[in-house]
């Protein structure tokens, strides 16, 4: 009860905030933006050691982490900049088949309210100053974070420094709220004043959610990114040529940030045979020396465990290796490589363990290997070890990988995802809005709605839709125009 | 249980013809749309005649929207040619304060079988060969329509018509597949092969399909255009200078096709005082000597009747004229004009009569019409009638309804939905989908979803995003490109 008067108030003053904030224009969004990119700089230290003292992360990730926050921000500022993220296309009244056409004017416009969710292991780039919050201010909605439990402190800092960068500006006070529990983040989801939600987290979390959004009467977009398998295919060409290479690029994409990643691969295709046999022995003996990594939280460490339990217990599925778990083990997880014939992996085996444990899957020949991959659920990325010479079966394997997953890796390792203008991060369900990446430079259209002013005059359009020359790229009578 | 196979059947040779249809390429699905236009504009007098016997359109009306039906499906192949709506990008490999970044190029790609529903009220234009179908087999996705009860004959013809300009083709078979009855539309967005769904509809129709989504393993998007009260607003100045001729133009908009638009006017703001009533005795008298029309169908009418009545039974409301009904009335629905103090409306006096009812709401002063526009339900067009010297005022009422709305009109009415690149036929809820539009060229993008390739050889790219010169506008390292 408390909680929702708390979340009503601050979702009203969002509310109120939007047109202020929208009508300020993409100039002032863009210095907003880069005035909390300099603000999150000036911190840095602080907010890296409290990051530290929160998480089990580690200097070294978590300042990799802030620098990717803080270029982020500035990236925002430059799609603000480019300003085709607007969509804006202007249509002449002219005559058409079906008669004389009105003057028509479209342009993407704020959605309102967003909701950001923060992720327990991206405690800075996908938190209070992450991707969904300054994709959703670039786009000029308000924001309202819900504090993730596993570092509560660093995102009172961030939150703090946001709004500090904020009020330097004049912006409007309802622009940046933030709330802390799972009621208020409820509450949250279910006010009608909240327009869309960006979560990251768990595939039962992002249900319990969508379950309410739902039952609101008017239900809103929500920007789920829940769960992933990321398979990573090798052809017998490249086990035989290179397998030494993929095992040890393989053990560090799955024991990086302890595998608490959304793109650790979890589900690895070997060929069967000497070529195979040797690349999982030497991933068998990497991941023998790799110590146990620390779990974020307790929730990920518990389920780590039961759900490791219940994979390696599965008809046909035996242990390969594991690293050494410490004695004094609270909140350690310890890398498991678990390995399964192709043709027994069921639904049961492709589960998401959120941690260091991936399972090899022993593929005889290729139809094997096609009927594994058709049967399995979507990912965010699908990578492919393979030869150059093997042209058919590349382009044979990508499509089966394809229609299944946001993003098809070449010779790579799907752990690091760059934020940059062609990125994806996103897919089929589990991704919950398939359209839509939740990393890159076109995140912001899930905060964007399209409107068309019919016959307007001048003085009412946005500027960017206005007659004359103006600084963005746009459509006019069918036909794109770039900017002078 | 019969329904469920043959569902099953149809979306299995979708899922089955997807990859294919994909492969064939924009220039392949360009020459596809312009058979089916071809093959429909062939048929024309047999489609309206058949149209017309299983409707109560009429043939100027049925022309027109055959008219419209051909220019889009054109339209659509002229989306394809210019090739935008794919937002190529390319990132190169490079240097980034993260390090070393991967080359990334991202494209849109079709976002598997869809099934798409027939609406009533426009047999053609947003039934089997309508909006939503030609827009989905653009973006290269299998399509099964889900006929309306109302027309199935012209729905056959013209799934047939379709169908043969696609073999003209050697389309795959399954491209094109076509349900009747609501047990096979139920199963058919169960179905887990079926990837998007457009309907067009009732609020109750669209409920019941979005349960079925929810309930899915993987929802699914649902693209539903639900219902609309499309506010009118005339100024006490535009009343003075020109109510008659806007007492005409709307009585003009609520009467046409009787009343059965989704972007009829149900509800206009007129000015206490002289110079309004002046305008509403105008439109009661136009009204009073409209005949009724015909409802599309049973469920319409008595809809109509039972809306119609308990609207006019609130308080407040009153009744200022209606047009004749004659004794022998079966489905018939004849135009009423109703009327309430805006200080009255309340959320049971925004409810949709789909048919030719609207409700006059007068205001004394701007405060209390304010009020009244915040307090309404979104809807897919909003319009101002003022003069052109009332700028503060239009600038002002303009953005109370463009947040509610996705279409704002000046001096206009908003039946009447324009096919081309800037229109926008959507909004916040009741449209399901508040990022889309549901006519215009960026319909497209409802069934499409982002795909990126990480250091893909040439040879795996779609050839819009490889090396070299394209025929398409593209960004390439952040900046926009456009073709030759």
């Amino acid at each position: 009860m408390i909680v929702t008067t708390e979340v009503s108030k601050l979702t009203a003053a969002a509310a109120a905030a939007a047109p202020v904030f929208d009508r300020n224009g993409r100039g002032w969004r863009a210095r907003l933006l880069r005035g909390i990119a300099d603000e999150l700089e000036a911190r840095r230290e602080d907010i890296v050691a409290l990051a530290e003292r929160e998480t089990s992360l580690g200097t070294a990730r978590l300042v990799g982490e802030h620098t990717r926050t803080v270029y982020q921000a500035r990236l925002f500022a430059d799609v603000l900049d480019e300003g085709s993220y607007l969509e804006a296309a202007i249509d002449h009244a002219g005559d058409t088949p079906m008669g004389p056409g009105p003057d028509l004017r479209r342009q993407l416009v704020p959605i309102g309210p967003v909701a950001v969710f923060g992720a327990s292991n991206f405690p800075l780039a996908f938190s209070v100053p992450g991707g969904d919050t300054v994709s959703a201010l670039a786009a000029g909605c308000p924001v309202i974070v819900k504090a993730h439990p596993s570092h509560p402190e660093t995102s009172r800092l961030t939150f703090d420094v946001m709004r500090k960068a904020a009020r330097g500006l004049d912006a409007p006070e309802g622009l940046l709220g933030i709330v802390f529990g799972q009621d208020a983040g409820a509450a949250l989801v279910a006010d009608p004043r909240v327009k869309a939600v960006g979560f990251t987290g768990s595939l039962t979390g992002g249900r319990a959610l969508l379950d309410i959004v739902g039952a609101r009467e008017d239900p809103i977009p929500f920007y789920g990114e829940l769960a992933s398998l990321n398979p990573i295919v090798v052809t017998a060409a490249a086990a035989r040529q290179r397998g030494r290479q993929i095992a040890e690029g393989l053990v560090a994409s799955i024991t990086a940030s302890a595998g608490q990643l959304c793109t650790k691969p979890g589900l690895v295709f070997v060929p069967s045979g000497s070529d195979g046999d040797a690349l999982v022995a030497h991933s068998a003996d990497l991941v023998g020396r790799t110590d146990a990594g620390m779990a974020l939280n307790e929730r990920i460490h518990s389920a780590y465990g039961e759900i490791g339990g219940r994979l390696s217990r599965l008809d046909g599925v035996s242990l390969v290796a594991e690293g050494s778990l410490p004695a004094e083990a609270a909140l350690r997880i310890h890398p498991r490589l678990l390995s399964i014939a192709a043709g027994e992996l069921t639904a049961d085996a492709t589960e998401e363990c959120f941690g260091p444990l991936t399972i090899i899957a022993r593929y005889g020949n290729d139809a094997e290997l096609r009927a594994a991959l058709d049967r399995l659920p979507a990912s965010l990325t699908g990578t492919i070890h393979a030869e150059p010479a093997e042209e058919d079966h590349i382009v044979e394997l990508s499509e089966l990988l394809r229609v299944n997953v946001g993003r098809v890796l070449f010779d790579g390792f799907p752990t690091g995802v760059l934020v940059s203008w062609a990125q994806t991060h996103g897919g089929p369900w589990p991704s919950t809005n398939s359209q839509h990446t939740s990393v890159g430079t076109s995140v912001i259209r899930r905060f964007l709605r399209p409107v068309t002013w019919q016959n307007a005059p001048q003085f009412v359009l946005p500027p960017e839709l206005r007659d004359g020359d103006v600084d963005i790229p746009r459509r006019v009578d069918g036909r794109m125009q770039l900017p002078g």
